[in-house]
């Protein structure tokens, strides 16, 4: 894509109300833009992080063959009064009448409607386990939106829910999917803290979330400096200092992120919503049942709040909205030629390259940009460069360093860079 | 993907209530299933079509080099209010209050919003223009929500939206996106009637209507004999018989479902947003603005309203759920060792197939699913078959034809098909 055509322009200044980091660079990055408190518009910038974002989770529900569909947002109340949750979470729901009074709560969950499709179609025990998995945008009617992008009142989230005849085979999949979620955090980039928790609105059971430790995070864990082990302050009395119920190690006070979580409800939901099946020896038997969320756009402030510098955002390659940041210095005929037929040849490599054609910025500017975007690889095109036949590549990563890669040999270089 | 695993299991028999064709299979094939009147939840088979309509429209979007976002769902009352849509819309939107007693609109369209973020980064005629889309809910208070998933109150679409800096460019554009809006039809499988029409509760211009010609179709359109010229009803005051204004051919009335259309605002809804910048002379101007719409679930319905026969869907291969539909009958160790075999060769080869292996139905039931799921192509593997060293291959719009195909030549044989 070419940045003349970019929709829109960084800025600048952050936001004056922008505190956390993500905030701040996201929005002056023009990733994404605020429509009103906890509710933003994903750009172009942001968007092709999210699809990146999106596609690494998706491969990863995929291999433990859960099968992704798509449910509405607007559920009718009738629904969720079969769990008590119309009443019991009626705090984070967002409700609403329409013209013949019929009552809807907007999608903060998908338990119910889960539960509800599924025993339209279940009978008996060979119809199970089933996996089904969505991206879709959840409303949450949050007292406060603050910290950018990791807390909103509609955000996109990945929710995978499992339904299966035994308890054996429903813990054998919870542990399945706690192993897809640490695969998929780690290609993501982040370092997770498996975290044992209060399961909040959802059940009184135990539940584990993934936390990224971060100053801005929520979440108050403690993290067992032996194991790894980590507990989330509202279920662990001890104060720090105390002793990891594990190994005995000593537990340390972190600010983290959740950006993932797994719930085990066992039997608790299909019992009070009538989802049952006939067993092998003919029983009538409640499902057992589960869900396992990860907050997309919550991963992608996560992102940043971890990987950024002073001068801007430092992408992991794998979600990079580009893969190559191509700059143009001068407007020379000599220079332009050069860039364009660069930047043609990369996109028939199929190379995802972000050209910086603009003829109104100095180099000075372009590289603040460039920062800024956090493209992990750039390569700058330039008089002095192309006295020497070279382009100039600089990893995003890399404060100091500037290669000089001749002309002919770019190509082979981001072959070795497993860019090509 | 195996038939075993996959959520749901078809129907024998349609829902009570369904009249239109689409709601009929499409329910009966498990591609969808209804929530509540007008709200469908789109299952694996559902949206691997819809993720298949989605990137021949996308591909299309990008060819005329717009970008990819994500806007919000929920909008505040106050942005609604500056066009004075919150109360001339009130018909179709739904509101909600939340806690706070802050008033929202949930999105049926997103005109408000686009120009409500453009007009934060817009200052002069060189960030112009702007050519932005997404694919996402939209939500409609239907008074009949009836034809399966031709008309939802919770949908999903593509809309594109534009801004110019001038008449010229603006008007070059909407004939840019006209020709490929009829690209991304006529990939799909759709032959469309172009087709003047009102604005609705967007414009008092004349707009351009998508129109694909179904005895379901809720629109009422008038088609020349000659020029193939459509006029939708509500503007063409002439009765059937009249002459064709362009080319004086005769009219002939036609039911149609809408699947696109395209709106010229011009500079109506920027002047009462504020939405001005500055032109080359220095000049503060209104932008010229549009809007294009596709129903993305309305297309799934649609292209089954056309594709069909009394035995189920036949899917156009470019939108079917899966390339190939391989079924094994009997289970004994030779046809399950081939069926396998074969499987595992064609997800090497990145063909997407859907692998009949259920061992509980006889070959009469797995060729009545077949027939119905709609899969454009079938191999079955049998002791018939494997006796003569071959595989069965059939087209699914070919009610006699059965090809034998040798088993060694199969992936040749698909190469011809242009399925590898």
């Amino acid at each position: 894509m070419k940045q003349s055509k970019l929709f829109p322009k960084t800025k600048k200044e952050a936001p004056r109300d922008a505190m956390a980091v993500n905030h701040k660079l996201l929005v002056r990055g023009g990733f994404i833009n605020q429509l009103m408190a906890g509710s933003w518009t994903l750009l172009p910038l942001g968007w092709r992080v999210v699809c990146k974002i999106t596609q690494i989770i998706r491969e990863e529900m995929n291999s433990i063959s859960a099968q992704e569909v798509l449910m509405p947002l607007m559920h009718p109340k009738e629904i969720w009064n079969e769990t008590g949750r119309w009443d019991s979470a009626a705090e984070v729901m967002y409700k609403l009448k329409d013209s013949r009074e019929k009552e809807f709560a907007l999608s903060f969950t998908h338990e119910e409607i889960v539960l509800d499709l599924v025993r339209k179609y279940l009978q008996s025990y060979v119809d199970l386990p089933i996996k089904i998995y969505h991206f879709s945008t959840k409303f949450r009617n949050e007292p406060r939106a603050t910290s950018g992008i990791l807390r909103g009142r509609e955000f996109l989230m990945k929710d995978l829910y499992s339904l299966h005849a035994t308890k054996e085979d429903f813990l054998k999949y919870y542990e399945e999917v706690s192993e897809a979620y640490l695969r998929a955090f780690s290609r993501l980039g982040l370092k997770i803290i498996l975290t044992e928790a209060a399961g909040g609105v959802f059940t009184q059971n135990r539940t584990r979330e993934f936390q990224v430790v971060a100053s801005v995070g929520e979440d108050t864990i403690y993290v067992c400096n032996k194991c790894n082990a980590g507990f989330n302050k509202e279920i662990f009395k001890g104060k720090h200092g105390d002793q990891c119920p594990k190994c005995k190690g000593i537990l340390e006070e972190r600010r983290a992120i959740e950006v993932g979580n797994i719930f085990p409800f066992d039997t608790y939901y299909s019992e009070k919503m009538g989802v049952y099946f006939t067993d092998k020896a003919g029983a009538k038997k409640p499902v057992w049942f589960g869900s396992y969320g990860i907050g997309i756009t919550r991963v992608l402030g996560a992102i940043v709040e971890i990987f950024h510098d002073e001068k801007g955002i430092i992408w992991p390659k794998q979600v990079s909205p580009f893969a190559v940041h191509l700059i143009q210095i001068e407007n020379t005929k000599k220079v332009k030629t050069a860039s364009e037929k660069l930047y043609k040849e990369f996109i028939k490599q199929n190379i995802e390259v972000l050209y910086d054609d603009r003829i109104d910025k100095t180099a000075g500017e372009k590289f603040m940009d460039a920062d800024l975007i956090g493209v992990p690889l750039r390569i700058v095109v330039s008089e002095r460069s192309l006295a020497k036949n070279s382009f100039e590549l600089k990893q995003r990563s890399d404060n100091q360093k500037t290669e000089l890669v001749k002309t002919v040999k770019i190509l082979a270089k981001l072959k070795s860079l497993k860019i090509l």
